[in-house]
């Protein structure tokens, strides 16, 4: 049985946490479950010469700032691009994609690192710590006492990988979630999922409101001035999907207003804001720079076994796991 | 049998949730177990003409801010005087304490609210929160990646009721707990209680160091130069105990020089800090305003529940519940 090549996507510009090297899928293939065919890893950077060339013997790509318009004309041995990250927009429209190329992400691996950042965030927001973190600016000894955060309810728009580990997040603090996603159900973690149309009458409900959405055309903008001002007074709210979900000056507006008690935002558009741009100063916000859901411990070798998993699976002809929906584009 | 009396001492200027009313005191009684005495609640303001009158057909008192030189001169029936807060330096010397009169705190109640404050305190240092802060005042988008807290150490000083509700949170995490108190040895959440000789010595082993410590003369100023130097480089640091346990200037300067990577204190010395006083403005430090403890929805009905339950074991001659050491002082 001939080894089924793998290319690894490098690229100058990542965090250190993200680039895979030898060491990485050596330790990767010797972790891997008996059954797997053999596989060697060649890595290019996206900028080499040879990298189509390359990479028309490979079954797989493993990436994440992917040449697209070079794997456009790539055909032969492709069937799988493993992206390294959860949002796929910086990849759409998916026109490029060649035929019989699945697309798949990493959503799911952020699980354990997610949950406790909401555990942060969440309690953060119970807490008023952006109140007290902007009275500290400004020299004010402005008390607000809370209660323990159980029995609050967080609205989560979004239940997929990362709207499932905030859920966690909430219920391990005893807080009643509520999931918002296209068609209603059970899902894990949550105490109910509405839809859409149900989320705009209920959105007062919530204590803090949590978006983990993709940033589709769909969902761009989400969150706007009516929908803050549909949210309970003295609500929080946390963007831990992209920047784009939010009309930024209607957050800003809304925090000035104190229609919100804080917000938390792991994502802008863009990242990172330019400078002097408003979302700096906003009262009662606090920013942090995309840095939530990766645990430098774990990242590349979760991505790494996802990778090898979803290539048994193309092998032996099973369902692949994380495959993006081109027409939903997440 | 007559009705023991107890004096609750009012005072204006006290937050709302510290407040105890007639209504608080009858729900007291509803809930209280059978066998207690029959108990008669009294209300005054420490600035009534006829306090010490009252007080001195009075059992118990209970209260914060307790006008010491009038009891000073109290004799008669007064037995216990029951704290609403933890610490009793703002009553310290003791020489005003009549003879016969127990001291009591209401450190335990404290618990569950500081064990939830604590885990998002720890929660928040591990991932850099402070620096993020700084950092977004300065329009910087300065990435630091965590992993899980899991498997770090946190180094409580203090194993009382504030001690063990920060271990409780730290151990919640996966946190490994090194307690600190004069006498060393087993204690329920902490995996080793070490002296004040030894902590000096494993300072470096802490990720992060917290303070619960009472404050007396042997505590204040505890965290100074050579404290935060023996601390490993960028761990964190908390204070939730007083103002006066830590040598400002010293705290500021090991976060101007990134020896710490960052603090979250809920006291300081004064409260609040004066206008234009330098710890404002410290980098990587977030000033809550005395309420880490204080849960509003349970305060005044927990101090009333622990007031009952000594008015009882003194009735029936039992030892009394978190009775101050006045050596000690604490």
């Amino acid at each position: 049985m001939t080894a089924q090549r793998v290319l690894v996507c490098t690229s100058d510009g990542q965090s250190a946490i993200f680039r895979m090297d030898p060491e990485h899928t050596r330790a990767a293939l010797a972790r891997a479950p008996a059954g797997l065919p053999p596989i060697e890893f060649v890595f290019r950077d996206i900028d080499a010469p040879d990298f189509a060339e390359v990479l028309q013997d490979c079954i797989a790509l493993v990436g994440w700032m992917i040449p697209n318009e070079t794997i456009r004309t790539v055909r032969g041995a492709l069937r799988l691009i493993q992206l390294s990250g959860a949002g796929v927009d910086h990849l759409a429209p998916f026109d490029w994609l060649p035929p019989g190329v699945s697309l798949c992400n990493a959503s799911t691996i952020h699980g354990p690192k997610l949950q406790e950042w909401s555990v942060m965030v969440l309690l953060m927001l119970h807490a008023q710590i952006p109140h007290f973190i902007t009275a500290q600016r400004a020299q004010l000894w402005s008390k607000r006492h809370t209660s323990t955060i159980a029995g609050t309810t967080a609205m989560i728009f979004g239940t997929g990988g990362l709207g499932q580990a905030v859920a966690r997040a909430a219920k391990s603090l005893g807080m009643i979630t509520i999931g918002v996603r296209r068609t209603p159900g059970p899902a894990t973690s949550f105490d109910a999922v509405i839809g859409q149309e149900e989320a705009e009458l209920r959105l007062g409900e919530a204590d803090v409101v949590v978006l983990t959405l993709p940033l589709t055309a769909q969902t761009r903008g989400r969150a706007d001035a009516a929908f803050f001002s549909r949210m309970k007074p003295e609500a929080g709210f946390v963007n831990f999907g992209r920047g784009g979900l939010v009309i930024e000056a209607d957050l800003i507006a809304a925090l000035e207003a104190r229609r919100l008690c804080g917000a938390v935002i792991d994502v802008t558009d863009p990242e990172p804001p330019p400078a002097g741009a408003p979302i700096w100063n906003a009262p009662r916000l606090v920013i942090t720079p995309h840095v939530s859901c990766d645990d430098p411990a774990t990242y590349v070798p979760d991505v790494l076994d996802l990778l090898l998993d979803n290539v048994g699976r193309l092998v032996e002809g099973r369902a692949l796991r994380n495959v993006i929906d081109l027409a939903r584009a997440y």
